[in-house]
């Protein structure tokens, strides 16, 4: 169950603190060129330690590919990638070896798997999120060549709400800001937290423009509910939106519906989705991130052998994984709208007859 | 892509208009007890025409089980169930033949199938979701075997939100809601748009109790990623949340936190779930639906052709349609939590051994 | 674990002596033209009954379609087809209901669901059978659109073998054989067999013409991985062959390669298949059926209480299951190569760009 | 496409002549043992220059484990290995670049992808194997646990077969032959073939002792089928038998049948599987392998530009593949079977409440 996707499907592996990280993505088609100094730059836009709205650990996050490209494009056979881990160097885990942090998932894995690996979040840290970004980078070269584009940055930090959104911006924003307007308080939120042993949270938003109409299978494999899964799957996420989202369901129909027009819609409350199928209109995600549980203030909790005690973590972490987290939703959008088109294909005779007779075009 | 679940998979069929719907429930362990009396009265809470608070079409919803039970108990093969539609009398459809209804997904099949089943929603009618709750209701005989429940209701209808949730109360109110004290406000509500040819929007909030820790796979096929695939795959869903979902993002983490003690959690903003896996508490989701896009207004649109036209909707129609989907988020949430059950059995080493020599213990 | 195939998928329901059989086959494109009695004349084909080489078990096999098709036509949403069982008359089935038929499924069955569906052979009966001639009836008129071919017979019966095929003589043979030459003899030991209450083996050679090269998705969707899977799983099968088969493991390799022109393949000891991929020739499979297990004689067996008892069956079987099985082989081809046919879209970035910017070639 | 198996399911990436291979084991429950000195045991049974029997190229196989193992037990995450490749010398591929290999899948993967890895076989190599020995080495160690057992060798070479056979003798020899008594002409025609610039195919035959009854998921995803598919997708299978396989198709009902008595079954013509499932017996199969296509004298072929040329191979070349290929075919059978036991939890409710309420039966 590490696995994502249908047609375009990645599987990834590899704890935080074991030898390395990494994915393989299967169902790259063939002679799309490999461009691997941008994997590197989309690792490099997750990677952590470049702010004090950061956590302070360092990690190189080099990818190496180990196969399906040759020449410098895919083969259509599967692309291996591995980031090995610099950065495990053997700490003093005493103070949390049998202790569960409250907010982590070392609880619930302990009780699942019935083995702790107390080296850290292990499987469950998002440090695995840097395969999904590594994966996603080779989405987007892939929805380059058709002219579809996913970006994003965060709306929201601590209930600071920005209104006037920025894409262009938010890729010079050093929190990923899309309003440049709120950027400021947003930040001073961020850095209070911190100051004060505490994490906040924050929304991460993601713009996919370009996707033709018909993306989506219905009804089990929808548009929406995957991107959904997609990110209620990421690491801290407790909601997702699309287009309008909570608000809509607080709205009458006469102000919710998108009236349409020859040229298009009129609105998109809609978010771009109907019925779990894109309507060529801008998709519209909402993510929204709790903040990091990693606190540095004293905490009730108990250990592996069920002992209750109080306990105060130790480390370095993120004050508000949303920022590094937009980045990581980026990808799986990418991912997702990436599976659709393959999925897509096959979904008229017509089309399957122009696929496979394609000489009759020339 | 007409199929949900893994271990327990279900693959729904059938049209708004067509013969019949119905659903294929693959995966059902031998030995349950079949009661198809409550599959019946799970169908009943969802069918149409109970009150002014619904559509006024009546459909009698009967199921029938055509295959993997016999002498009342099922025999590990698919259960096949089908409803035959009963009102799909051959009406005049020529105003609304070319035209596509705003908010509606007939625009989106059109561009993805290239076909237009003009006599309504055809497979993108809620009219589907039927057989969702026919494959639920089994779903909750099983989980009543390891005495887990799953029950749910309106917390909120066109903005009005209850606070003080009983879900038993729920199961008798009219509207299903969960706040005795707003029930009286939200009806009213529904009525004012109805009367003004609009419609309203509304949540359900679902409580999944009894649940053990340990359920959800890790990492692509997360608990909440699930569950929020399930719910936003539904018609009108635009956002879904865990716990505290949208408000989490607004906290702090020593807010958010559920501190623990050898009993248990202290608070559950988490929803029950951490790390995509339950933590033994009870699982909460929330279910945002928009408002019915069928209203009664004049609106913009286009025809198959693309011309613009002004076009009423007319016909009979849910002003609410939150109100009986909250009986189809319980089926599917019923349905995740079944899977993953079945799908956690193998997770330790021990557990498979304890499986594969139970005389062992004998 | 009731579904087959990955983009055309088709999941089957039911069992011999219940309410009915069918089927539901997801993944077909919209667009294509569903002839009703070119399917049931595929059922016609496979039905029992109609010589003395078959069981005397009469069925009228009548399949209802009950969803996906609209004005003759499939409109991509799942194909639902049912048909009801009209034999399964209230019969004594005192002599058989707690013993086990040696060379059947009922001990395994039992074995691993702990019921017993005593009435016959319940979900492991041929009878599934018909569901899939159903569906792959439409995979056979999705082919034919593609100037694809799926056809078979029989080349051997109780081990007298053919040599010279001719499928248009299998067709019009009411043993469906290959070798007209061979056919009185291949009738006579079916008819020896019968009388000596005993039954014979048989092998089906199935032929599929037209089919493109690149069919099939290394390493581990193969072509001739997911063939041979098709048809091991057909009852009574025991071994499955692609080309020369068990031939080419006694061939060195100067005999057994292909040597290759400007026009095609000089030989086709490969059976058209390469790495699991098809190369453009003819694609063989051979499958081979072992005798009907229901046989007259008095066997050694026991009953669900593991007492032993020497056991005469009595009632109508096929005497050769092989010969209406070779219908369901063709079905089973044709499903496996229209699914390879839509998974293959995709597999070049040409391909995909062609697809979406179809315009492009006008 | 590049995945195998639904809860034990592995995944395996890389090609020849890049930089490496392995894998990706998911679904492998925590707690196990993971002896890495076994698997590299493993590995090295298959690896190719051990005799003048096998190809000439030497490499190491040398695997290492990435993730899902601390402290040397499983944790429940994915299991990657890797196999760095380290024979792939920058040689002169001149002569080969542009001419399809006779009975090789160059042709096809040109003809699917567009594109030509020209160094070798690329992701179509025997060498990708490896990485299913890898996986098969743990699926080994999970049977061992339960007491199962998977084991093969050479029954036949060139058309001379063994007909007495001894699994324990086949480990010790340097082709596998499980017939000492033929093992000396099957290695004559082995050196033979060898020295006239040819090969010869051969089998292999697997051995399950000690599976219980109920493995196998009817109908579409049986032991026999999955079997079938995973054998017959390996490099120059052409044939896969279930116990008597072809046989079976050439004897009468009452030669074929295996009577039942209270402790098991009289005869085992069945290979262990009824129905699809498991019946408590050893499970057979046999898998026939072509003569490897790579031989060194002239043959007819064309380059990827159609046109005609006579080619010989050079290089280094198994004279007869199936002999490495046995070890492959146990790890296939070894993945197989840990999958079915796997799937096979939750197939009774009975089973479910006992898996559930363990304490029960303290």
């Amino acid at each position: 169950m590490n696995s994502f996707g249908i047609k375009l499907k990645f599987s990834t592996f590899g704890e935080s603190h074991g030898k390395a990280i990494g994915c393989l993505l299967d169902g790259v088609p063939a002679g799309l060129d490999i461009d691997e100094a941008y994997i590197q730059s989309e690792l490099d836009r997750r990677k952590p330690g470049k702010s004090e709205f950061e956590t302070a650990r360092k990690e190189a996050d080099k990818v190496e590919i180990l196969s399906g490209v040759f020449e410098g494009k895919s083969t259509g056979t599967p692309i291996a990638m591995v980031i090995y881990n610099t950065n495990q160097k053997s700490k003093d885990y005493s103070n949390i070896k049998d202790v569960f942090r409250p907010g982590h998932a070392d609880f619930t894995y302990f009780h699942k798997y019935g083995i702790r690996d107390y080296r850290g979040g292990g499987r469950s840290s998002a440090r695995e999120t840097a395969a999904r970004v590594a994966a996603g980078a080779i989405a987007k070269l892939l929805l380059r060549e058709l002219e579809i584009s996913v970006v994003s940055g965060i709306s929201e930090v601590a209930g600071i709400q920005g209104d006037n959104f920025d894409y262009e911006a938010a890729k010079k924003s050093i929190i990923y800001a899309l309003d440049a307007n709120k950027e400021a308080a947003q930040k001073e939120a961020i850095l209070t937290a911190k100051k004060a042993h505490d994490s906040v949270g924050g929304v991460s938003r993601v713009l996919i423009k370009g996707a033709p109409a018909g993306l989506g299978e219905p009804l089990y494999y929808k548009l929406d509910g995957v991107l959904a899964d997609a990110m209620m799957g990421l690491n801290a996420v407790k909601a997702v939106e699309i287009g309008d989202g909570v608000l809509s369901a607080r709205k009458h129909g006469s102000q919710n519906n998108d009236p349409i027009r020859a040229n298009g819609f009129e609105s998109n409350h809609a978010g771009g989705i109907l019925g779990g199928i894109s309507n060529g209109e801008d998709i519209v995600v909402n993510v929204y991130f709790k903040p990091t549980p990693s606190i540095f203030q004293e905490q009730h909790t108990v250990t592996t052998h069920n002992e209750e005690v109080d306990f105060a973590l130790k480390g370095r972490h993120d004050p508000c994984v949303a920022i590094r987290g937009t980045v990581v939703c980026e990808a799986m959008a990418a991912l997702v709208i990436a599976d659709m088109l393959l999925l897509n294909m096959g979904a008229t005779m017509g089309g399957i007859k122009r696929y496979y007779n394609h000489d009759e075009c020339v």
